[in-house]
């Protein structure tokens, strides 16, 4: 049985950063999302490539723990996007998004994905997400990421999606966008009442955040000094954190901030190479060295006495 | 004998935020700090004010453990500053800055002061960073802030200063501006070259990081839903920060840890009201309930056994 399931997107990348620049290389949200997954549990993909998606990608693919029967391989382009990054790396501007095969995307579970009992709907059209849950068997945890481009443009859809996830995985900027409101705490409070039992904003450098109604977790990015390429970062946290809770199926506070953590091992991963370059070598051990580095970077001793 | 002595300004600041407007109000980087810093140890303090400065400002002073020997009273005009703050809270754009009688500040420390063991030099010109430095007796640990306007304007002083301290306490932009970098890492390993064994980078709502040769570590800033004027937020950092250290005589990397917590704390309570309102009301109580919230909001455990 599959214990993760995954709908978005894979594409074929250019990207431009301060320090080099790569031409069509692998990419999308679906890609980093099970990659980074696949070291925790089997994952499922759905998706959609054309005919043009190079057979070295599908090799990749096939390398990680992942499970392509839910990605289908269409007449037509694969998705394609390019965009480049400031010496900052802290925003992508896009410079071009070719839908291509993905403007007719029309998600179809294969019979043995619909039981997955933890799903995770990557950024794509709010519609296509509610069709994917609608196709799965009362999964226990259901988390899903969106964009700036549906909460401006799909909100009606959004809201009724955000009513049937448990958690949702976003960055500050749409966290914002979608209440309307500057002050965090505040944004928080509001997007739980939309549904979901945890919130996960995600804030790049200066790493995450998770809320429920009880509590706030906050996890550091790992200092690094090579940051190639912020591409799938987002989605590579998102595969860290998801793919432990599937593997664990433990869904309490505790469990939760662990998974946190190895979602920002993850990114820390991700962001240390162009496109999934880094995943190629990556062992589960470097996974493990990094975590303690998170607990080494962030801890501290509880007072021993007033001062 | 003065556990802690710090030189910096004493001032009336009017601050506007899209939460209100205060005009004339208690504010400076050395009141902001000494306050901070005296709810861990008696604190001296060398500043200047005009005569006008109000007796109210002075009493408050005088409610907390701050000795104002070094507090010198002269002829003229105090010290004004006068900003505001967007939305975003993050950074103030200044209106009108009024040196005033600080244009011939010229720091004498009363004797008492200069056998103090921990000094703070906030942001003032590196030259009399230095003349400070120089009338005191060899202290164990000295910690300074400073900013963009001394990095353009007097770096050769600056970096003489920062030959001779041990600890530098600078925000997230200067630390850039000081070494030509974008990289944090990069720019603390450059920046440790200069003398400091310690680099503290102050990050506003993100937090801050603390750097010395061997170890990172990383604290969040503590979630607020009512941050009214970050005015004077950093310089409590600071006086929490030192203050602890300067208490307890113990420069382990454990204790910066629990320092830069305490700081944080304390510039967590500085940003919930105007000027420095906050510290009227504020018990030690409340500062080790909130050093054990930054536990909870930052605690995950060990990985039990390998994934």
């Amino acid at each position: 049985m599959l214990g993760l399931l995954a709908v978005g997107s894979v594409a074929l990348d250019s990207v431009k950063t301060p320090f080099g620049e790569v031409s069509e290389v692998l990419g999308g949200s679906a890609t980093y999302f099970a990659t980074a997954a696949s070291y925790f549990t089997k994952v499922g993909v759905v998706a959609v490539v054309g005919e043009d998606f190079p057979r070295e990608h599908m090799a990749f693919l096939k390398g990680h723990p992942i499970d392509l029967e839910g990605l289908m391989i269409t007449k037509g382009r694969t998705f394609r996007w390019r965009g480049e990054y400031g010496y900052q790396l802290n925003e992508a501007r896009t410079l071009e998004t070719q839908l291509n095969v993905f403007q007719q995307f029309n998600p179809q579970l294969p019979s043995n994905y619909k039981t997955a009992q933890v799903v995770f709907l990557a950024n794509i059209d709010p519609e296509l997400q509610l069709e994917v849950l609608l196709q799965t068997r009362s999964p226990e945890l259901v988390a899903l990421d969106t964009m700036n481009f549906w909460i401006g443009g799909k909100r009606a859809a959004l809201l009724k999606v955000l009513g049937k996830v448990h958690i949702v995985i976003i960055n500050d900027g749409e966290a914002r966008q979608l209440v309307q409101e500057v002050n965090l705490v505040k944004v928080a409070r509001e997007i739980l009442k939309f549904g979901p039992k945890v919130l996960i904003i995600k804030r790049g450098e200066y790493g995450a955040l998770l809320f429920t109604r009880e509590a706030i977790f906050s996890a550091p990015a790992y200092p690094l000094e090579t940051v190639f390429d912020p591409t799938g970062a987002g989605d590579s946290f998102a595969g860290g954190f998801m793919g432990h809770l599937a593997r664990t199926k433990d869904f309490s506070m505790d469990n939760l901030r662990q998974a946190v953590i190895l979602g920002s091992v993850m990114a820390s991963y991700c962001v240390e190479a162009f496109s999934l370059e880094r995943f190629r070598t990556l062992r589960l051990d470097e996974i493990m060295e990094r975590y303690r580095g998170f607990k080494r970077l962030t801890h501290f001793d509880e007072m021993p006495n007033a001062v």
